[in-house]
């Protein structure tokens, strides 16, 4: 009955010119409509954009390269990865997985912003519109998960290899249910998304999928860097703060020199007020905290307590920018700590 | 099929020191909840805050005194007013009907907001919040219709006096259906509350709520302006718009210089970079708008088009605050138009 009510109101909901609904997809416009996650998109924003241009329509890209982890996880789910836009000029744009600006490509005119799916705080500097957007937000432990929500509430199936690319987001960002993010929803969807995939062992999945990330040997400390890496603002600081997450921190850790090297340089290049490196050692679920001068060094002796090692901040227990590392650092600079 | 998995999910969903969720209200933690619209309350920010206490717990409140087309729905639906809060530190807090920092009670903490059911635009200077709290924004024509579809959603009953003020809430916003700003579920949802309150004519309910905010001769101007006025924050200045919306624009258009006056000592005091006062006239549909100094007029002149008559310049076809003169100002003062 009350069902009823809603699928009639769908069918009546508003044409043409109207607003973007999240709830009512066959009634948005599409015409050049174009879903992205943040600068440095990570597996969560890259899966995320996926579903939603198959439950909205228009198509899936990234504003920036594919890390190794998404570059598996699109391998292994057999879908083609989103394609990269450097021009968002002529688009209109759903935004998943972020709302700041300082993570937005510079391209996109925020008028032709149209929806917002995300799981942050809108704390910082959010995109700042004069029309108004829909926007989903919820404290879940992916944007992903609230997209699968959304597919089910709408009824709209998920064929098996983009069940894949969803559930690897959820586990990405989760950290496979290991981090404090997780919500019993990241859990439910998860195993409705593995059976619809296919996946039996979803921990061996989300397994290989750290192991995809882990191993960054290979890679320049400048690249690990920005490879995870989020602008904000901070009561009107640009603050900088990359990640890594790792099953093998002390690889990364022990290139301390090549890291603070890389910071130096970036840090001044990209005019930042304050910079962090974090190596998030997944494996004994610990932060490993970097910083390259006394000004930060202030911020951080506000924000965190942990012991030094080898010249990084060890803090026990924390693996999320999110939830942990980011609040920390706003709250010391904004002083609400 | 589908439902039971969210029937399933609802009941798994996490626990105590969990975040707020939209979607399952049995399971929010709800010791010291209130639930507040904006500053200079409207009956949509009145009604709003009584229907989410019914759907999610907690208690119902304004931040300041009630205008007279809210009580006059308050005693229609004989539904007892929501208390006045002075000092909400000791508080959850849900916002209802708005997200500027610039329309939020001065004592409520920022880290105690909970979650915000809203229908306008992030632009300008939304509440800053360290951590993620579950936000639902929709391009409806009123707060109180977003809140009616999530008590559908979630099968919870109003009760007729709830439902009359829900349905208050959208008429009052709308302007009776008759605003640009009015979608197709504005109307279901009215047609849908006008049964469960046993109101048959919802029209002339409407037209009775208007007439209850038309006579305003008895009342000060100072007082008019600031009754349905709000705060913004655009391009990093403080910007205030109020408007008086009326059957009887001509009686509100003969005491400009009562306006003026009112103005005047209105913009210092609150140490204002703009201030605009608009008669929306509700009859003929359009906005009749004042300003007090040649800062505000260049503004004007970006913002509008319209033809000046005793000395208030006629915006025909604009009656929203929300859709059409704030943007619009926004856009003059942001350089974005």
């Amino acid at each position: 009955m009350k069902s009823s009510h809603i699928l009639l109101l769908l069918s009546l909901a508003s044409t043409g010119a109207a607003a973007f609904e999240l709830g009512a997809p066959k009634n948005n416009n599409t015409d050049n409509l174009v879903w992205t996650g943040h600068l440095s998109p990570d597996t969560d924003s890259v899966t995320s954009a996926l579903i939603a241009a198959h439950i909205y329509g228009g198509t899936a890209v990234v504003p920036e390269g594919i890390n190794p982890e998404s570059q598996f996880v699109l391998d292994y789910c057999q879908i083609a990865a989103p394609k990269p836009l450097n021009d968002f000029s002529q688009k209109a744009v759903g935004l998943v997985d972020f709302n700041q600006k300082t993570q937005l490509h510079p391209t996109i005119d925020e008028s032709s912003i149209v929806a917002i799916v995300d799981h942050h705080a809108i704390g910082g500097a959010p995109v700042n519109m004069t029309q108004v957007t829909p926007i989903d937000i919820r404290a879940w432990g992916s944007a992903a998960t609230i997209l699968a929500d959304r597919a089910e509430s709408l009824d709209i199936d998920l064929p098996a290899h983009l069940a894949c690319t969803t559930l690897a987001g959820i586990l990405s960002d989760t950290v496979v249910f290991q981090s404090s993010t997780t919500t019993e929803y990241d859990r439910y969807y998860a195993k409705e998304l593995a059976k619809e995939a296919g996946i039996v062992d979803l921990k061996a999945f989300g397994q290989k999928m750290l192991e995809a990330k882990s191993d960054l040997s290979h890679i320049s400390a400048a690249e690990i860097l920005t490879m995870d890496y989020k602008n904000f603002s901070y009561g009107g600081k640009k603050v900088g703060i990359g990640v890594a997450e790792t099953l093998t921190a002390q690889q990364l850790l022990d290139r301390r020199n090549e890291f603070v090297a890389a910071m130096i340089s970036y840090k001044e290049t990209q005019k930042l007020d304050h910079l962090f490196f974090a190596v998030i050692d997944t494996k004994n679920k610990r932060a490993n905290l970097l910083w390259i001068d006394d000004i930060d060094a202030a911020i951080a002796a506000k924000a965190f307590t942990g012991q030094p090692k080898q010249g990084w901040l060890v803090l026990d227990g924390v693996t999320s920018r999110k939830r942990q590392i980011g609040p920390a650092i706003q709250g010391a600079i904004e002083g609400k700590k």
